[in-house]
């Protein structure tokens, strides 16, 4: 019989991916803490519940996609949270952006409870979302892996095994830590030339035609080139991840003198009023310290 | 009647450049300071000449690849220098990466002297200078782009107009501080996941399985964990053209806080002793600060 | 009737300014974690006791003097804690260096139990703690300042006043972001200048003869010189602090370029092994990035 | 006899200089670049010439104080520079901050033509010039230093032997990196205190009360706290300074993490149209950063 699934956090990432796991032919039940992004569910008929809790009861494999530490502790631990209606086995999956301490927390509590936990936080924003084409990184037992992947292939294109439980939190970091500093590095970069001159459609043509060339450079160019910061991935969430990413570092005994710098960057551009805005906004700062604007 | 070509400078870079014009039909005259690079031309009985101002005397277009900017003076300027043979209208094309202060007065020097210059320094290394695949960027009189273009398009597989002369400099500056803060943000990528016990294979994995991934990250990835620093583009050169970009920045105006510590980096790897390695031998500076080691 | 006083942490710090507060006529009862710390105020028949609450139940005013967020919290919440033996009306006055959070967790737990708090952490090292020669900041309510002033003028020579609970603590933290930052700008530029060929003894004498000239520098350059790193205030502390610092920063909007540099260096400093070595020992990762060393 | 006394450069600094030396009762010849800022000695019956060539043919010893590079090399070599009128054994005494290159330059020509070179930069602003309190560096041959003496203790209260001819720019050039750090950390110490509540009044007595204090704290912040930027030493000058001192470390393999990015804060503090104001306006880069004032 085909396993029962629970998904919480219907959010820009989570919708689209609870969407994938419906059309792969499972049940599927949902929760959402503001009710109202649950309702175009509702209104296809699936099973909207009241409560973390009541999901788990109809649960054999939950996964989790919250953008907070908080929201995610909260999922678990609050009055009618999944612990609360967590059957014996139920694999409790968590696809979002944590730390390190709070992925072995989680971990802790559903095994406590009963549970069987599953780090697998994805790498990838809306569009491969919405493809089913996102990577999705794997921690913990190898055999539980392999009984989810069956549910994890139909919202990824690409599913790798990084080790045990917290590795998968930690090969996120790793990802988050490189897109941090890229995004910063094509902002200076496209001020540097525009300053000097040179025009953003020649500067992407020029990246795109050698070796440097990533397809989020193109993507980010663009976006600049609009003005488009409608966001994708935000400015907070960034910093949210370098604050992580810094912190970890810290406790590990790791020297980041990039990232902490690319770090500031981000979180000026939030004290600047673009947390909201996607993270190619980031570029402002520099534009306010340059005196000179890439769009265009 | 097909042009006649000079090219000086037979490095890492220089010598398959001049190949593959050579291999394209066209007659090819050239010169190096060192005579011993030049000798594999001698043997396939290529016109090898004492000075560059012989070089000058047979060519109706002269391509110049050497590393710093005082070898580019040298060449034209000193006595048998390019300056002294140079005949009407020859066109001197220089393809090394040097400051734009270096590019406008070489650019004054040869126009003085009655030839036609163009800025066209090239983006890529070793092998697709081999390939003929290398990104030659162009800046100058459009008409003399066009003219020189069949010869250009014998080295590289896209040749990008970027605006007056001055300006393909400026670009290669913009890619080469692109192709910096990759380097130090993909060494503060692994660096930070090694320490916390992930595989360099899986992360490169992982890197390759999504939007941020650029051949430049395999390539590099692989050099170091197998160790192997042996150059392509070494962290010297790295560091003189991160030194250029600053310059550039603080003479222009422009604010780059990445990259100025991106630059301490390389600067650091310079000193420990790595000048001549490849630049990814950067990472070495990161393994000493958090005692850690990427390879294997 | 004279005040009678408890004092919880005998360190390096702690144990010199309890004895102040004893030289001055007060009646202290003590205790510390490590039994050994207290074992020179047992031979001197000062009352030490088994617990923090045993403490609690001899004092009209508390002092806390430890090194660690974790360390504050435990005295007071653990069995046998500050808590259990709180008297009504008993002041307790945290002088450990915490985050602004943990103060007013703190605050909140004392008055809740019925006590009144104090934010007072102190500004110098061990001399000025033997000399009763300390700074100390103040925070919360005036009119209990103003009643332990008379006590806490037993180990500082300055009392300043900084606004409501929590202000004392950003004061100390403004501080020492300070601290970190002429500690590092002091090493850059002595081993910028050793490099160069100057003596330490002679940059000293210049630093020494003008407007930059603190006492902090003359301290730290004679450590340097004779290579003595033995812990006045350990680089451990100053990453701790520096981490509070940025934490602070983070949470509150503020852009911190220079200082998250500067706490790399110590990071890197505390990854090499100097944690428990003064702080002046962040010196040793320039000379190891600059192969040269100031000593001598 | 008295020597007979040059002094070309009589800006902020120079002026004063100049009277220090007159008022010790030599005979003293100027020259300014723009006529105007030698007005005053017009009016005093002090010889003002029209060329530096023709205050050497005056003088025993000259000193030039200058604020750019090409400003002094013009001076020297420029028709009718002091090298055309420069007497057999007379002095030049530069006191300008120039690079360690340019001093060995200068020193060169003076002696090719016949003249011997001292390398005397100052540390201090207009205030220490006017009282004849400046800290004077001094770097060649110690029997020059020693007869130039006499002259130098007109206008500085300490006189600081540093070695050989370069050695005293090398000396100045650490001293301004400290300065440009310690700005720079105020700055950012002040603005994170101000954004979590403090009063730059108390911050300011704070810093006072303890070791870190050095009278160039109270200045600055006092500047600040009136938001009187009105230049004393400008932010066009330190910018200057610390790209020599980055040239510097660049040029003889020394690592700066933190001044690094201090340069690149002075450069955003010149592109925001700071660069004539006094130093301190580089709080400005950060109370923008930071959407904060620390002004009142």
């Amino acid at each position: 019989m085909e396993k029962k699934i629970g998904f919480i956090g219907l959010g820009t990432m989570g919708a689209p991916m609870a969407r994938n796991i419906m059309d792969a032919g499972y049940e599927v039940h949902v929760y959402n803490r503001t009710p109202e992004k649950a309702k175009p569910f509702v209104e296809d008929d699936v099973p909207v519940h009241d409560s973390p809790a009541e999901v788990a009861i109809h649960s054999d494999v939950m996964f989790i996609m919250v953008t907070e530490p908080e929201a995610l502790n909260e999922v678990l631990t609050r009055e009618n949270g999944v612990l609360q209606g967590l059957q014996e086995e139920t694999v409790v999956t968590n696809m979002s952006t944590v730390s390190h301490e709070a992925t072995m927390d989680v971990a802790e509590s559903v095994e406590s409870a009963g549970g069987r936990f599953l780090d697998a936080p994805v790498s990838g924003t809306k569009k491969p979302a919405e493809d089913g084409a996102l990577v999705i990184l794997t921690g913990g037992d190898e055999s539980l892996v392999e009984e989810v992947t069956p549910v994890l292939q139909t919202m990824g294109k690409e599913i790798i095994y990084c080790g045990e439980t917290g590795q998968a939190t930690n090969m996120k970091l790793m990802i988050n830590l490189l897109l941090g500093s890229m995004m910063e590095g094509l902002s200076e970069a496209l001020v540097f030339g525009k300053k000097l001159g040179l025009s953003p459609e020649k500067m992407l043509q020029t990246i795109e035609a050698g070796g440097l060339h990533a397809p989020f450079f193109s993507a980010k160019t663009n976006a600049i080139r609009s003005g488009n910061f409608s966001k994708n991935f935000p400015v907070n969430l960034m910093l949210k991840d370098l604050n992580l990413v810094m912190d970890s570092g810290g406790n590990n005994g790791i020297t980041l003198p990039q990232t902490t710098v690319t770090r500031e960057m981000f979180n000026a551009a939030n004290i600047a009023g673009s947390g909201d805005e996607d993270m190619a906004a980031v570029i402002q700062v520099l534009e306010g310290l340059t005196d000179t604007e890439v769009r265009g």
